[in-house]
């Protein structure tokens, strides 16, 4: 399919990726970002650039890729939003943000006219810009089959988890939850191996090529042998946003979630002893800490 | 390699598809079981009936595969036990059992003369019947080379994680513990979902194929989603059993491990609220129940 | 001390109680609730209605004691807000609410030349009505002198815990949680003596009049063991509310606090399974359900 | 009440007392300690030293106060052991040890003919010497009655907690579980109110003159304050080794104890970071450490 024509508001690693796929494939892409300057590649390379998030939803079907739920609420409901120029379209939401703001965006533009797509990825700024994310979406129908061509355009493949776009939030947000428990669990196990006078590698080898034989135990586990938490592929803090997205959606839905506890706690003494910077995968120090291994 | 000679003590699922794998390969095996009349199909097919675990050791290399520590200790030291026969043989302990014996055990053998190598074992019983069992190994170089040509006839890959016995029992222990951690860990994250609106399995299916595309986490979801914990692929109890071994295991080497700690109280619970003879994976009832979701 | 000028806003058993205790005193008491006919037996009894909580603040020291962080906000921020009528008062907040909008309201005040004082309570409505109210205070040291007498009218004791409003806020939130947790702790002692076949009576008296003779252990250990948890002295739900806010500061602060997530999840499945009417004492009944007893 | 016979085995602080308040009021004492010259200050002030745990129970009534569960059983059980001596006599164990061990010892008893009574205490050395002990007692009836004598020349309160040895062995380990939780919130709250610029001794006075008006958070909570670890009141180790006990038992009865496995935690970090010297209180410092506060 050609001849989409998309707006992207957020044009950092993930957002930017995006767009240059989509440049890439001949479709008309307007950007808008904060900083200007960001934007500039990206007109150099055939992109509209927009002055204000409103214009950029002109387009039709507007991507947002932006850092956290303040950044959200502010180019959706703040002046020059999306609610301000997007008329009947829709808005694709496909950053990680809370369960509770999505609640709230939807009711935004339902009482707007326009519609909101929920379509969280997984994936690296490589994967983005290669058109070969994981992405989950949510929400009404005839929106869902109006995002499909540019989703298309994105993923190798397309997960659709249900009705309300709270679904797909909650989905990403889960899917975060399950990467660092399994973080933990190898930290808790490399703990109590070096200790028995295991070796740990050998140990995560094995698991990691059969029982376990899948990118996030055999990727994840190496970095944390190899303490390489520097520079981060996914900061500390962003992880501990998203563990806080977990329990806050457990918390309104009253689902307790014991592991993401200890999780929370992990992500809390990390920050408070000095390692916000690094690699969210550092969690598993504390349990080396604790234990009384260096670290 | 043909022409080996090997006792097996312990012809439950695991220690009889061993047994027959090896008859299977031409190899002379003798074989010992508590309840004789479960030896006698393995008599049938070529397989020698020891009168005790001393005589089945006297093949050289002999093998258990026993239900827990007691049974250990039993066919090692009770009367009639492998230390009577073995000579200066090798005892290849093969079950899950705790590290704590695997060091008492170790001891016994080094004072008698005889040698002791751990290689316990991940895969279902028609893994073993089949040689495709996937084994870890540990103990001294030389006694590990002797058992070498038995592990091959019984598994796909094989991986020497130390030097001493206790490495490759923790090193099991540490798996079942891991495979546990997963389970709650989707346990929570369906809860979440349900309560959510979001589509449990759409959300599992992805996970599944993508970022955790791997048999524990594509299998055991799908036990959990379709409540299938009858009959128990591997019982509650056992896997009560394990996360207990992880946690002493944990104790001795003064190593906290908070994962296994919710893990301890989910099989507890699961236990007294009498779900003991359900599957190992029926653990992730518990979040659903403490959700208020039906169970 | 007599004479006394004193606005008083919400007026639900706890503010009401202080409102009549200051009125038997023979201050001068200015009243405001949102809901107006809270308020007439206070008129009747000799206080001033006021219109707005403006109005009520012009008494120059005005107390607050509302619900939640909401009703705070509104009642200092909002129209007719006690922003609008405090001058160079002192607003002294004694409800319980969260550590970060005390922080805020702090900034509003100052920003304003107005004087804002934490000084949450630990007592009943009686309590409150007779003058024995434990109070904790914070805040600047001129504005702790203009309220102290307005507190001896009211407490047995007043603890001065530091210079910032958050600090008496955060004191609050922790003490309770000191009183969740020990009646954790007691809920599970008491599944753990129940299935083991000992009173738990006996034991309670006991520990209770010796090495735990203090109100929360003796009154709150009854409860349980009574089960006597309706009509609530502390509804549930706010009891789950208080854990979040001890939860949300230790976040801020990055205090890892593993107690307050069981204490969360306690919580959390309590009013999942139906119990959020309930005294909050019955969080106890979890331990005594996960361990298959009848609750 | 004079004239009393009575055994006691184990002359440490606590066992060392007892034996010397008894002489005190005049009774007739045997003693028996593993070592022999910690026995001659009794003796040189009346006692008659016992050549073995059988002469000692010889005396009707024998009281062991021994170190650990191995402590124990090797002095019943034995050569030389109490049931050679005991004859119809009462056994009476006043020490911290396993329900298992009492469960097995109370068998042993059982098929000998003679009784056995649990009583463990409550209370320091001196406590024991000045007859002020709190004792928790269980047992069947007539032994009860047998032992009433010596537990009141010993104790300032008898509380009976059922007909099976084990209920007052269970009531011990629950009771030392208290302790260790109300040391851990503690713990948890004086990181959080450091961290939020709080007086954390005002804080402390104020809740342990209060709602928390007992020994425990008054002295404990000192403890922590001062960071007064050494030396040790109740070494580290020892607590350790009551919180194993808490969670054997609740796996023995399945009955999760959350609060108890945060603790097992605390301790085994302890331990591995160097602290098993100090008083058991210290556990509140990984709190502190956590939250990256100095310790």
């Amino acid at each position: 399919m050609s001849g989409l024509t998309v707006g992207v508001v957020g044009l950092g690693g993930m957002g930017g990726g995006m767009a240059n796929r989509l440049l890439d494939l001949g479709h008309t892409v307007t950007v808008w970002n904060r900083s200007t300057d960001v934007a500039a590649p990206f007109v150099a390379r055939g992109a509209k650039l927009a002055a204000s998030p409103a214009e950029a939803a002109q387009a039709g079907v507007v991507i947002t890729m932006v850092a956290n739920d303040a950044a959200l609420e502010s180019v959706v409901t703040g002046p020059g939003g999306i609610l301000e120029g997007i008329g009947g379209g829709v808005h694709m939401s496909m950053s990680t943000v809370s369960v509770g703001l999505v609640h709230t965006l939807a009711a935004r533009h339902a009482a707007h006219g326009s519609d909101f797509v929920s379509a969280p990825v997984f994936g690296r700024p490589t994967a983005a810009a290669s058109g070969k994310l994981w992405i989950m979406q949510s929400g009404p129908e005839a929106a869902k089959v109006r995002v499909r061509p540019v989703l298309e355009a994105l993923s190798q493949t397309i997960h659709d988890i249900g009705l309300t776009p709270e679904a797909a939030a909650v989905g990403k947000i889960a899917g975060n939850f399950m990467i660092a428990a399994a973080t933990e669990a190898m930290g808790e196990a490399f703990a109590l191996l070096a200790k028995s006078g295991a070796d740990a590698r050998v140990w995560h080898e094995m698991i990691s090529s059969t029982i376990f034989a899948c990118p996030i135990y055999a990727n994840y586990g190496r970095f944390i042998l190899d303490k390489a938490f520097t520079p981060p592929g996914f900061k500390l803090t962003l992880g501990a946003k998203d563990i806080g997205l977990a329990l806050a959606a457990g918390h309104d839905q009253q689902v307790p979630m014991p592991f993401a506890n200890v999780l929370r706690d992990r992500f809390l003494t990390a920050q408070a002893q000095g390692r916000a910077d690094l690699d969210w995968t550092s969690i598993a120090l504390n349990a080396l800490s604790d234990a009384g291994l260096p670290t």
